[in-house]
């Protein structure tokens, strides 16, 4: 019995880096089609946000059983509810990249890309995606720590963006609805990099068994 | 055993009454925040969605528990998968109306919401969600229908805001941060009435068995 727990959580561990694997994609996917106006990256958004969907209810079901079938204490426990939180916050992240993904169509061929600080946004946004990930695989503190101080990075760069599309259309107000559309992508690799410190604080968690946003 | 589970449905069904409730009560305590400055009503949105989240969690749990006891099959199972898929779709407004919460700091006393149509889209939206709690309570399919085409409604709107901040940017730059938050704001009604389309459809599907969506 505690043999197949183990190889259940061990399985568990599994889909949860693998999902997180989907996650980097549709957001690298997004981030291809808004620099590069690339169709087929745009397309693969979508599907890989479909198969987030679907690894997160696999992984919601095997949590259920575990706490069902297993009555899990301490530790496990621990582990089996922060994964639960996380694949939220993953899901989450698969639907903004697939928004950002959504909204190049209306982007396409636009310079406005060059002109804000966007590509900075999400590369920092990306890479703070990337560090919890591995942050989760190693469980390593630092890695999360340093994860939750990064968000800063990204909300500067927000703040940057919006002031940069803000001259942009009192400049050229015909250009006003493409800025508009920028915002919102500003916003949402913003709110990828709230998920991400999410993810990073659940990991805190299931090393520590202290989750900050609740202290 | 059948009486006890159709106690539980029926639990279900006025958990399901009371959390719609409450999505009205924190989008409604959203606007009064946003269109009076009013600092109680944002500090209840924020309250509400807290409330939201937390019945949530019941409505999951008493969901989990009856697919797991009592195996249903047919309109049950349907009525319970549909819970299921509502109440996420409610949690999901609860946070955009405490989205607008916190926005509306940003806002206090600008007269901006006089001067796009930022109210009448609150109301459209507001409007919609009555009606779908309304067909959910009522089983009422026409009203759930009629939901789902007045999403057009906020969708015009949502681009009438659009247009209206852009053209007032242009005309005051120094303006252009309260307009940007602005346009948040309206994007986030427009969720909400996303939102509601999905309760809508999750209302037809329990009640004929077909979903729009998945058609």
């Amino acid at each position: 019995m505690r043999n197949q727990f183990e190889k259940q959580l061990q399985q568990l561990n599994e889909d949860l880096i693998s999902m997180g694997a989907l996650c980097k994609e549709a957001v690298a996917d997004a981030m291809t089609a808004l620099l590069y106006s690339d169709k087929q990256a745009r397309q693969k958004a979508f599907l890989t946000e479909y198969e987030i969907d679907h690894k997160e209810r696999d992984i919601e079901s095997l949590c259920m059983k575990l706490l069902l079938q297993q009555q899990p204490v301490a530790r496990d426990l621990r582990n089996i509810s922060a994964a639960l939180k996380m694949i939220s916050d993953m899901e989450r992240i698969g639907d903004q990249a697939s928004d950002i993904a959504d909204i190049t169509k209306y982007l396409e061929n636009s310079e406005l890309t060059q002109h804000v600080h966007i590509q900075q946004m999400a590369e920092a946004a990306m890479g703070m995606l990337t560090d919890s990930i591995e942050a989760f695989v190693k469980k390593d503190l630092l890695l999360a720590r340093k994860v939750m101080k990064q968000d800063d990075v990204v909300d500067e760069l927000f703040n940057q963006v919006k002031s940069e599309l803000i001259t942009a259309i009192a400049e050229e107000s015909d250009q006003g609805e493409i800025c508009i559309d920028m915002v919102m992508v500003a916003k949402y690799f913003e709110r990828i990099a709230d998920h991400v410190v999410n993810i990073a604080e659940w990991v805190e968690y299931s090393v520590t068994g202290e989750h900050k946003a609740h202290e």
